[in-house]
């Protein structure tokens, strides 16, 4: 380990460093001012063991180490505590990290026996990455089964802070409600002519890769793998979906950049996936075909899967994006996307291995004059007829929505639809379609609501419970055993590592909703904010926390207020997804439309007169969708094309709303920027931060503008109804 | 010379070879069957030698030559003739070209002898180009007072055929109407990341540049001054008008590949120009400033040009692109355009160089929102306050219509309202917005109308006498000098040179509509089909007329049919500019809009009501287009804002004639695909040319479909007026 905190410890002073995101140092100081027993062996277990002895070089606490873990046949002391570790020599502790069975426990860790007892005989129910907290007697204790659990417990001390060492706590059980929850970097190797060295990255280079070689950086790798860890988070693909050129390599040639990044991240608890090109036989010139049902290409794959487990024993598994947007694919071979996941399954099964499956599939040489043809109806479309057709150890990886990360959608109704299959719901950080960290969009609250959406109608499973794998237990859905989540990395080797500093409120937040889907996205933010910002002792913390609420809490309904509205998606300029441009897409070839004309705007894909899309969902949604009566507003022209005096159950009219939601986007924007004026003088954060910040703002602002008036003016152009308040349209 | 045809006589039969456009070995088949003899010296003369001697090889005729031309002291036979230089000891000639006077002129050159005395005292009216031509009693005399002449005289000649040495013809005198005759290559010397080796080059790879380094194709570029020396070019830019990174420096340590380049033109009468970046001082590092009132600046320049001139004696000059889209100029230094093309001019004036100083100046980060900024006004605006301020080898380069290149635009007014500046116009082969050589689109008639358009009303200088500097004997315009024709070129290393086999009329055209102006476009395309397309004797060359003609002729206004209507403009995909977007430029920065909204389209231009720009034209075009009683229909959106159904004159309403005109545009367009097919099969053609012209068809008719359903969906969905015909509109 490193006592001096070299390598993951470094802080935000130092211009050169990355910024510590929701692990300053600061962070661990009431951890690292007391008295803390890690008992346990492996790798993990190490890891606790290191960050609390980094914690008490800084703060002056003292860390005991008791290996083999209370299970160990051996009762010895603290034999290589990094702190002080003469000061614990009265047998007395603050906090006990305990593996295991509690019974060889040392005095000082009563509390932690009494809280392994009180868990009683089903030890199991914690799980590889459950742990038990509790208080009592002015000792915290920890308790995991297995090493992954004390390492999640420690970062929940963490997040609990002094309020960890404070009045009794009484026992708590926490364990993910996903078991995966994977990190999805568009991370090239080689620089993409034309989406560069991140496919949708708005945070600078990759971490991994620069210009087709690895980049070499092992305390960038590290410090990623621990922030990640800390919110939750237990897997990552190391390179695009999109998969050409060197990257294909990375699973044969090339495994060994691939097995570096996983020894960096192996300490915290992650697993390396990575994305396979499903032509990767034929493109690396080694067979004629990639067809699944042949003999020489599975037998490519099983030798590809022996040697990636001989050189990463831990390797998760393959991410494929088959017959989608140009890539390759079984359809080229006659054979569905069963029988090529199913290959790819049966080649990582002897391993444990996964295959993480997109369902990211529709055409996208869309004629715009067919209107027979809807892009939300294709991942149903393609993959419900295949449940109970896949491998258990085969996810399908769903988008949240049936489009494309838009910033309204509804949930795809193919989540509700394959009760026979694992399902991975996959929501994107990366704000490719949310102001590209350039604007302050705090996604929790829409992931939020996809997690705690009711497919079925109320009380019933959720999305987050078929991600879980739990929904089969309530209500006609067969147990899956779950995909979990995926989420499309915000990453970069930016400074702030996600080039808009608030935007790492997302990742973290997705890690913590992935681990629990129930938590309030609100108070998320209050644990990022409480992790990552230590003002000063003379300032004034409320004004800090108020600050960022009032920036963060509702901004991506603010930034929907200002872009495409009422759900109908995509009015952004074609290619790079950034800023407005209205009829961008509508008469190409990428099936988003909007259809306005003079009457009217909106996609009617109802079954009465429209594409058939809301039959895909089950009721009460399907006929909720259907009607105009009961359709929510926000998603009204996601599924009817009305006419512009259309009364929403708001009150206001579609074309009223349009003007207000946009006139009132703008003003919420520029009353962020106020805000944030505000606490510049008040030496509450770095002022590069603050700078970085407010730079961001303005361009949000400016954008946002744009977004207003284009929106407004086109749809003036059109209508020709004038804005009732008699607001400037040009 | 190369007797035997390599190099400048490749035929198409060789595949690695380049087309040889217009002019195959056939075309010379009328000269080389005959006697020839040359009198006179001197590069030019030599090449006419040269090429007469080469086509004597092929088809069995003889070339004398007389070295001193008629004026010299000399008489000697023909001592180093590549032909059968026994068969005409006779003394008989059925061609002669003499240069300077032709006293001493052989028997069989009597009427060399006599048109010479014909011309009369005025020996000057030939000019440095001209020649006179006459025919009578089996001899065909091409006279000229310099060797330029006798090149233009010697493509004359096989312009001609066999009509040359047909009946008596009696002296006619040509020379161009204009002296600078410039093809501008916007070839890149580096590959730019997004316009790549050529900017909006639809050919293929430059015929100079590769990557950064000179190709190193003599034969191409000896072949391409050899094209364009029978068309009547006489200049050329070998890099682009934005000039970045490695083009910077042809002007100081990259010297040489220019000169190379001059080497092999030379010999055509091509003289060589350079784009330089007017901030070179700066970018190549030896100056803090590029003030052109710097006395440094002046004299850094000042150096550039005498190590160009001591590198290249006979260097044409300079062409800028300054203070426009984004390039560098005096702007930055508080100085005007003439302050900065003056500084050039000095430098160069001891030469004899001029400098091409580009009108396109305007603001391309203009406010969609803010109607009062006209980008159409804005070279007026920048520059017409400056006429009379700049040297006489400044030559103010003027696009030929005020926007960029539309399919339809105005006449620029700048072109009427500086008579003490030497204008040029300014056309463009490249088919940036007519269909990028994949769409047949024939541009003579275009820029005959251009030529032909007389600012002042009917009977009133033209622009071609403007351009040509003659327009000053005529009413109130100042003498000025002209500036000639400048022309960007649709060439690139493409077999066919402009990859669309047919775009070679473009550049055939250009160069004939630039030494006449009067010509008939269509008489220029039957000079270019006889020359180019020899069909065999079985074959029915009117079949193959007919079919050239009907693609060709009625082929600009076919496109202008099924693109962006009644001179509106702009309808293109953003970015390359190839099909359509009808909103695509509508809000952006580039001040190219429509205005449509749900009543009505286009732009108030005038006076009374709109942005003023038709206050730029003198009578009577300043009224006319102000008025829409009289605004022409062809170009009433670019003056007007008018409501859907304003009738025409044509009887039509708006809206009607753009549905009428798309659907009518791709009916054109489905003919031109039928009578193609049905030469195919007839021998008329080298297979590989009538396949790529199919090819490329195919793809003009569907890109033909996209226009029109675009542009018609667009409106009905905007106006709301039905088609009169039922016609399926989406």
């Amino acid at each position: 380990m490193t006592a001096d905190g070299s390598g993951t410890g470094r802080v935000g002073a130092d211009p050169t460093s990355a910024h510590p995101a929701w692990l300053p140092p600061e962070a661990f100081r009431a951890i690292g001012s007391g008295r803390t027993l890690v008992c346990g062996d492996g790798m993990l277990v190490a890891t606790v063991r290191d960050e609390v002895a980094r914690a008490c070089a800084r703060y002056g606490g003292t860390v005991g180490h008791l290996p083999g873990g209370a299970a160990g046949p051996e009762r010895t002391g603290d034999s290589d505590s990094d702190g002080n570790s003469d000061s614990d020599s009265d047998g007395r502790y603050d906090l006990v990290f305990a593996l295991g069975t509690t019974g060889l426990l040392p005095a000082g860790a009563a509390l932690a026996a009494e809280v392994g007892r009180g868990l009683g005989p089903d030890r199991g129910g914690l799980g590889p990455e459950g742990f038990a907290l509790a208080r009592r007697d002015g000792v915290t204790a920890v308790l995991a089964d297995q090493p992954a659990g004390l390492l999640y417990g420690l970062f929940h001390v963490v997040r609990l802070g002094p309020a960890a060492f404070g009045a009794d706590r009484p026992v708590e059980r926490h364990r993910p409600a996903m078991r995966l929850r994977l990190v999805s970097h568009w991370d090239n190797v080689d620089v993409h002519p034309v989406m560069g060295q991140v496919e949708r990255g708005y945070a600078g280079g990759s971490i991994f890769w620069c210009d087709g070689a690895p980049r070499r950086d092992p305390d960038r790798v590290r410090d990623y793998a621990r922030l990640l860890a800390a919110c939750g988070m237990n897997a990552m693909t190391v390179n695009n979906v999109n998969v050409y050129g060197t990257a294909t390599r990375l699973l044969t040639d090339r495994l060994d950049d691939v097995a570096a990044i996983a020894d960096l991240v192996r300490p915290y608890g992650i697993r390396v996936h990575l994305s396979v090109n499903f032509a990767a036989p034929v493109t690396l010139g080694e067979l004629p075909t990639a067809d699944p049902l042949d003999g020489d290409v599975r037998a490519w794959w099983t030798r590809a899967a022996g040697r990636l487990y001989e050189t990463i024993p831990d390797f998760g598994g393959f991410m494929v994006k088959a017959d989608s947007e140009g890539q390759p694919g079984p359809y080229r071979y006659g054979r569905t996307h069963a029988d090529g996941a199913n290959m790819l399954a049966d080649a990582l099964a002897p391993y444990g291995g996964v295959v993480h499956w997109r369902a990211f599939v529709y055409n996208h040489r869309q004629d715009w004059r067919d209107r027979s043809t809807d892009r939300a109806r294709a991942a149903y479309d393609h993959f419900t007829p295949l449940d109970g057709r896949f491998r258990d150890n085969v996810i399908v990886q769903v988008k949240h929505g049936p489009m494309d990360f838009q910033t309204r959608e509804p949930v795809s109704p193919v989540l509700a639809a394959m009760p026979g299959t694992r399902l991975a719901v996959e929501v994107q950080a990366t704000q490719e379609y949310t102001g590209q960290q350039r604007h302050v969009c705090y996604l929790g609250p829409c992931w939020s609501e996809v997690l705690r959406f009711a497919p079925w109608g109320p009380g019933r499973p959720t999305v987050a419970s078929v991600a879980a794998g739990t929904a089969g237990d309530d209500g006609g859905v067969a147990a899956s055993g779950g995909g979990g989540l995926v989420v499309v990395s915000n990453v970069g080797d930016d400074h702030y590592w996600t080039g808009h500093p608030l935007a790492q409120a997302n990742l973290y937040a997705v890690g913590r909703l992935a681990w629990a889907p129930d938590l309030d996205p609100l108070a998320v933010l209050d644990e990022w904010i409480d992790l990552t910002f230590t003002p000063s002792a003379t300032a004034d913390p409320d004004l800090l926390r108020g600050t960022l609420h009032a920036l963060l809490d509702d901004s991506w309904r603010g930034y929907e207020r200002y872009t495409a509205p009422l759900g109908v998606g995509f009015m952004v300029a074609p290619g790079h997804h950034y800023g407005p441009d209205v009829d961008g897409y509508e008469y190409s070839r990428w099936g988003t439309y909007h259809f306005a004309d003079r009457d009217g705007v909106g996609v009617d894909r109802t079954r009465a007169t429209g594409t058939g899309f809301t039959g895909q969902y089950p009721q009460p949604w399907a006929d909720r969708y259907e009607s105009l009566e009961t359709c929510p507003d926000e998603l009204l022209l996601f599924f009817h094309h009305v006419p512009y005096q259309h009364v929403l159950h708001s009150g206001s009219t579609v074309i009223q709303h349009i003007y207000d939601t946009h006139f009132a986007g703008v003003e919420q924007v520029a009353e962020m920027v106020r805000r944030w004026e505000r606490i510049g003088p008040a030496g509450l954060l770095d002022p590069a931060l603050h700078a970085r910040v407010t730079d961001r703002l303005a361009e949000q602002l400016r954008c946002a503008e744009e977004w207003r008036d284009k929106v407004n003016t086109y749809f003036l152009r059109k209508s020709g109804v004038p804005d009732a308040h008699g607001r400037r349209i040009h």
